[in-house]
């Protein structure tokens, strides 16, 4: 291990509706700068579901963008596509939410519990999983990790009951938190937070990603 | 005055290259709730100077796209046409940094000190500075306010050199700063904070933001 913690972070896209979410995102990356850490941003190099006009709310017909591209926005262009993803390079890797994670890193916004993941993305959590190096994810993204990890792993999404039959239907097991809560499974080494899966404000989306990068940090014994 | 300060916040896009600054823009809103104020996010109606694919650094050839649109990704949806602003309704106004500000809200980045202003953002300004209420500026975007103001107003965009002359040749009054660090022309009522113009981090970016609301609620009395 280095003498800073390293994180990798995994974007979805670039806008609540259609890929990451931007708050969630910016307040992970302040989270592990504050908290000591250094950061890597990573995102799938493929398109997205769609666009949607975050205006109006409505699909933007016909256009089409791609999810490394977009993230890029977020990570002020220092962004490596998640193919390249090494486990060695990282002691921790989290998922910020935003509708991305449910319908670029997999397709839980669509078909719920009997989704397809992406293959980068599944391939990056098997690989930290199997190195034994620990996992957050805010908002909806422990959807996706309900989905590759199962075996009840212990996860949180906040209190949405439907999201929560279909996290249990997928094999890991919902545990209903509060605002700013985490949720933290050190069997599996995973640590989440509901974030804008509950409605706060933006302080309790940066408590949310610091208890989870703190979380983290914890599992690495730090 | 209401029981909490109500700030509004004039984005330009969504991505550093063509847009607001992400992490400012989040940043200041972070701050706002976290000093106890409450936000409202504005932005104009009108097309991108142009479009920058954020991972190559490249101009997106023949792509469009539309600052209210784009910048309704940073407001989760929540924002307004800046034409319809109206100072009644806000305590401060505030606006984060990013190539859109130079390339939006003015035409600084490619004409410099005989840039144009966009008409409602300088309305905008305009109303503020007549209702005696503060205004706040990071990054890049005093630079807009310098050809707005002009007046010996004292502002900082850091330490370029370049851009500080043009900054006294639009006939505002550059000081240095550094990192985090605001300066406070309380005649005018502006503070203005490098941010991202000095390579910084993440954190050094939310003492910025923070430190700039904080100048401001000082302004109004608070």
């Amino acid at each position: 291990m280095t003498a800073q913690p390293r994180f990798a972070v995994i974007l979805s896209g670039c806008g609540v509706y259609d890929g990451t979410e931007i708050h969630e995102s910016v307040l992970t990356l302040l989270a592990i700068d504050r908290l000591g850490g250094l950061y890597r941003c990573y995102a799938p190099d493929r398109p997205q579901l769609h666009v949607v006009n975050h205006l109006t709310g409505a699909v933007a017909a016909g256009e089409t963008r791609n999810v490394l591209v977009e993230s890029a926005r977020i990570a002020r262009g220092a962004i490596t596509d998640l193919a390249q993803f090494d486990p060695a390079e990282c002691d921790a890797l989290i998922l910020p939410g935003g509708f991305g994670a449910a319908k670029n890193l997999c397709g839980f916004a669509l078909d719920g519990a009997e989704c397809a993941v992406d293959p980068a993305t599944e391939r990056a959590v098997r690989l930290m999983l199997a190195a034994g190096k620990p996992i957050g994810a805010l908002c909806i993204a422990p959807a996706l990790l309900a989905r590759i990890v199962g075996d009840r792993a212990e996860l949180t999404i906040g209190n949405d009951s439907g999201t929560a039959a279909a996290i249990d239907k997928m094999g890991a097991h919902h545990l209903v938190a509060g605002p700013g809560e985490v949720v933290i499974d050190t069997a599996h080494k995973i640590a989440t937070s509901p974030c804008y899966m509950l409605d706060s404000s933006i302080k309790t989306i940066a408590a949310g990603a610091e208890n989870t990068v703190r979380a983290l940090l914890t599992m690495m014994g730090r």
